[in-house]
């Protein structure tokens, strides 16, 4: 069993992991400098840790400690914090709900080169919103995507709302920095992707059409490798992004709306672009 | 031109409407009570004037006068309260980083017989998330659905966050809500609809393959009416709903990935089962 700490100061320094956690500059300033991510929840908190984080801490109300205890009993020598309520409130600046909160290292677990290794990624260039990324890489996964590139001025995956919004998908699917905005869309070129820009451009191709042309080259046996480029909130992908891009794709829009909401959008092209898209007979990763 | 008052007491019964935006049981009560939503945002408040809702007042920061001028112009008896940003986050309890809130009259639009009579629902049971129910309304718009109906405990469509994450689909979208969450899917069925529950169980049909059946129906002249049922954030449809319903289906999953969230969800199943997702030589409502 792990070691039990019972805190009732909410100034204990053991806590300061923890502290103010919706302060996002304070938080990113923390995060980074010490290394750590916040993963909240049970069933985040053991995805972390089934994927081979390592723990800094647990804070938990009592409540938690039995549902917890194969976990807590599996990393003994990771300090416990057992708190009220109210204290991890004062402390976190929230009511924390689902009243478990895990302090985790960072680590940079894959390389551009490696992503660039794969067959389907999704690139997002300026998605600042966490939970846009959380559920971005959560549907990325879930439908077949094999890996995640951001652009330099995206967010955080490991930002504790992107991590809670991904149920821990940020820790199954490969994702990995790009260091270069500039000549991000040029590396996927290079290293053989078929760039694909979501965009609602006039002379954008429907991406049902784009479906349907990719599985047809499928299925004459020169499958395409596609990354599927998606821009900031509101604005979209920049012009430069869109420009290189060899095909840009529009989800077509009904009743006047102009736009899905990135994440929604990201959703569907994944579904359209990915295996989970076709009828079984045609799938070609089932 | 609308009557600017500039207020500086927080406590200025003139902002009653306004008061701890963030206080959702405080909200609910104050809402219903006195039959107000609140709109955020320039374009969302645009939106719902356009939509023909009702202005009650506005509650401007100074450099937002000048973008809604036009509007201002256009409901000359509609007072608009001018405040500066600190007093605005004293009295609402957030940051209004987009400056511009106002407060209109709710008005029921839409009965749920009008919404029978249409041919591609949206039906929310329980989804009690607003961020969802905005989102959901959003992408059933763009994507070509034309309603949604919601069950008794669903989220409200109206409430500020939903307002806002919709960017205003609530106000274009016809919904209504049912009176009967017991007797919904047979109401559904009896109006003539395929009713189809999204959910994960083993034997469902996969949404492709279902997406390709409809088409075919369509295609030789019988096209089905289409009622996509959308359960609860975490547990999904109650077992009720998914009897009841004539096909359940299912989004392919990888990567040991259980689900997407019911936002993406529902963006992925209304591409695939709306006019969105067919080439356009073969789609129905071009």
């Amino acid at each position: 069993m792990a070691e039990l700490v019972r805190v009732v100061d909410p100034a204990d320094e053991r806590l300061a992991d923890y502290v103010r956690l919706r302060d996002v500059s304070l938080r990113r300033h923390l995060e980074s400098e010490q290394g750590l991510f916040i993963a909240e929840g049970e069933k985040v908190i053991r995805r972390s840790l089934e994927a081979g984080y390592r723990p800094r801490s647990l804070l938990l109300s009592e409540r938690w400690l039995a549902g917890l205890a194969d976990l807590l009993d599996a990393h003994p020598d990771v300090p416990v914090y057992v708190v009220d309520e109210a204290l991890a409130e004062q402390v976190t600046g929230f009511h924390v709900h689902r009243g478990a909160l895990a302090s985790l290292h960072r680590e940079v677990r894959h390389t551009v080169a490696e992503l660039l290794a794969l067959d389907r990624l999704v690139v997002c260039e300026d998605v600042v919103d966490h939970t846009n990324v959380g559920a971005i890489l959560r549907s990325a996964a879930g439908l077949g995507f094999d890996g995640c590139l951001l652009a330099p001025r995206a967010a955080d995956p490991l930002y504790r709302r992107s991590v809670k919004v991904s149920m821990g998908a940020v820790f199954s699917l490969p994702w990995a920095r790009l260091e270069d905005w500039e000549d991000a869309v040029g590396l996927l070129r290079r290293a053989g992707f078929l760039t694909v820009a979501l965009a609602l451009s006039e002379d954008a191709v429907d991406l049902p059409r784009l479906a349907a042309d990719l599985e047809a080259r499928a299925a004459a046996g020169t499958p395409a490798r596609v990354a599927l480029l998606l821009g900031t909130e509101g604005a979209g992908l920049s012009p430069h992004w869109v420009e290189q891009a060899e095909v840009v794709a529009r989800i077509p829009m009904s009743r006047g709306i102009d736009s899905l909401n990135v994440a929604a959008a990201a959703a569907v092209a994944c579904y359209a672009l990915g295996p989970a898209g076709r009828p079984r007979h045609t799938q070609q990763h089932p």
